[in-house]
């Protein structure tokens, strides 16, 4: 039997390549989907823009008939924006709400009924802490987020019955990655580790039905909450 | 000196209406927005559609040109859509979020400028269960819901301290329309009453300035939660 | 026909009195039960340990023989502790359970059973910031106040329905009394007017049956949340 | 090197002993502290009133000075009242809040310190549906379940800086033990396992410290919510 596949939408060079490279260490066949593919993909990464409904359900639905229905997919696409209100255009408000709420419909929509007729799997999306709190500067990322909250809520409501596992997860602390340590210049130790993020991941695709989280936060120690 | 201007975007025939007809009543000039221009309109109403930036821009300046800033502003609009997720298209999900968050954004951006510079105001969004709550076959009208609420949380964070007061009321229950009337068959007394509505946000318009209310829930004596 | 009576338990010389007098001041009989008797007390205050189940239960029980079952009830009683847990001791998460939450169980008993009877009321319950939220240093005040808040929730979904409008009120910010202004040395322009959360108790006692809140915040414009 | 040391504050027969079982399965010293020791203990369990702080000091300062300080304790003390306002004593307030807000004071108190200063370890409570909602009927139980869930939070705040892993857990449905399948007579396939428990528990201890958990929920596929 081959290895269970692992679909990671949004796997750019930071957290989703670590999923990818983790979930293979860990017996998954990993299956990035990205706008673009990054340097040294840790897989196959495919050239999808999540948004695009059509583009989305053609690659999943070859990606299915090669490698058969997925048990484990991340919603793992974001897209930041900060900035004072008036200073956020319809433009960002609407570019934040395709790649992060339209962008989970579509992918939910391409792997959900294959997964059902399968028999089940996980379906995790990674929140932040706008997920919980619009904050200050935060109008049109906060939005989007607690809209892909709210739809990650229905999801797990309708699909969790039929033996689908749907899981938010709030990343509450900086990633560490390439773009944030150039970005913040904060200590490292204090941010989060991809691969511990991975980590996580994998221990909500092992849980068995009589103990499913739906929602849980992760920070570094020594994070304010 | 005249009275002070009240703006309901969302101003159909069921609560937005009623509102416009109690806050005349009670001291405001009101006027409405509106996709479309109801009967037996209780004041002013004009036509824009709020989700379109430049409409909503040229017409809420016009008004404040000849009336000055409004004191009061409510976001009213909500496009609901009640189904499971595979029949629920993008198309409504794109509706959704056009009726609910992009026109608050378009609303709050045409009279937070000018209310900030006359010294203050109230901004206050009508929210619903789904608010709080993505429930089963509520994917996109709670996604909708959620994002408008984290907004109106941004709002508040940043417009707070420049004087203006952003509210979010919950409507925890089915308010009593003649459209609901006819849809939920319920027994009128288990309703919300429009004109109970008015009044709560009449007195959130009052509340001074040592004692701002961000959310309140609303919601008929016997409804569960 | 007489005035509403209106019950305040835990009518200390700060906002407990101010709610006395501003309801007086608006069309109730106030009458007040705290440990001591204030000078000055703005109206009939009675001393009584609301932690005692039998003195409170004697003493309203006479109350309601000689002036009817009341339509307001508020429970405002509180006891403040701060510090790390360590420095906290046994006695001190006992005192603030007493304080707050037995109170509050021995007021409800006292009143509920009468004003259901009478057809129905208000009853209110002042929170604060550590109702939502166990904050470093706060673990035993914090622990009692969301204590309160849970048990302020089963009453109204279990009195609700027989006509008893439950509220809890968060106080989000440092209410203006003589022994705040003392230990805090803040900006009073920044703080809660305990008349400004009479007026709003009022209102909440006025809700009609079509829209009751059960929870609501009160901060002062600029307090950060 | 010996074994890291576990112990477990409720250590009855139905998850307090499984806790324990699946613990020492896995390279853990387990302990179990209960009010009465359970036949076929699966380890060293003592007698002890966790409610009574000296009793409990004692007897977890004669195991570190015995066994080190423990790597993991788990908060698991729990009595269950179910009724109305009115049948719910102020007996059975007091004794909710004693086997579990005072019981989980008294834990912390004699297990933190020395975790801090041996370098860190992981401190659990196990919470239910009620931590987060105050149902009719459980005015007694929420309110204590609500009071021990802001006193964890209390605890991560202060704690997690010195490298204390504080976490709550909502154990939101019935867990399987025998006394559960006789009162709910639910079908067995629908409850929470205990050694599903266990195992996210192990996997709470083993996070890194740079994503650390604070809350998350678990309940049956299935189950409402």
């Amino acid at each position: 039997m081959s290895d269970p596949l692992a679909i990671i939408g949004g796997a750019g060079a930071g957290l989703g390549q670590t999923l990818m490279r983790v979930f293979s260490q860990n017996g998954y066949t990993s299956v990035g989907l990205n706008r673009s593919i990054p340097d040294a993909a840790a897989g196959t990464t495919h050239a999808v823009d999540l948004s695009d409904p059509a583009q989305t359900a053609q690659t999943v639905s070859d990606l299915i008939q090669t490698l058969g229905a997925p048990k484990l997919v991340v919603h793992n696409a974001a897209k930041l924006v900060i900035g004072g209100f008036e200073d956020t255009t319809n433009a960002d408000f609407e570019a934040t709400w395709r790649a992060m709420v339209l962008s989970a419909v579509n992918l939910a929509r391409s792997v959900l009924p294959a997964m059902v007729e399968d028999g089940g799997g996980t379906f995790i999306v990674s929140g932040a802490t706008a997920s919980l709190r619009g904050g200050r500067n935060f109008a049109a990322f906060a939005s989007a987020k607690a809209g892909l909250r709210a739809l990650t809520q229905s999801l797990a409501r309708e699909y969790g019955p039929q033996g689908i596992h749907v899981v938010h997860v709030v990343l509450d602390g900086i990633v560490d990655t390439n773009v944030s340590r150039a970005l913040h210049k904060m200590d490292p130790a204090r941010m989060i580790k991809p691969a511990d993020i991975a980590r996580t991941y994998l221990a909500l695709a092992d849980q068995p039905r009589s103990t499913w989280t739906h929602e849980l936060d992760l920070r570094p120690m020594g994070e304010g909450f």
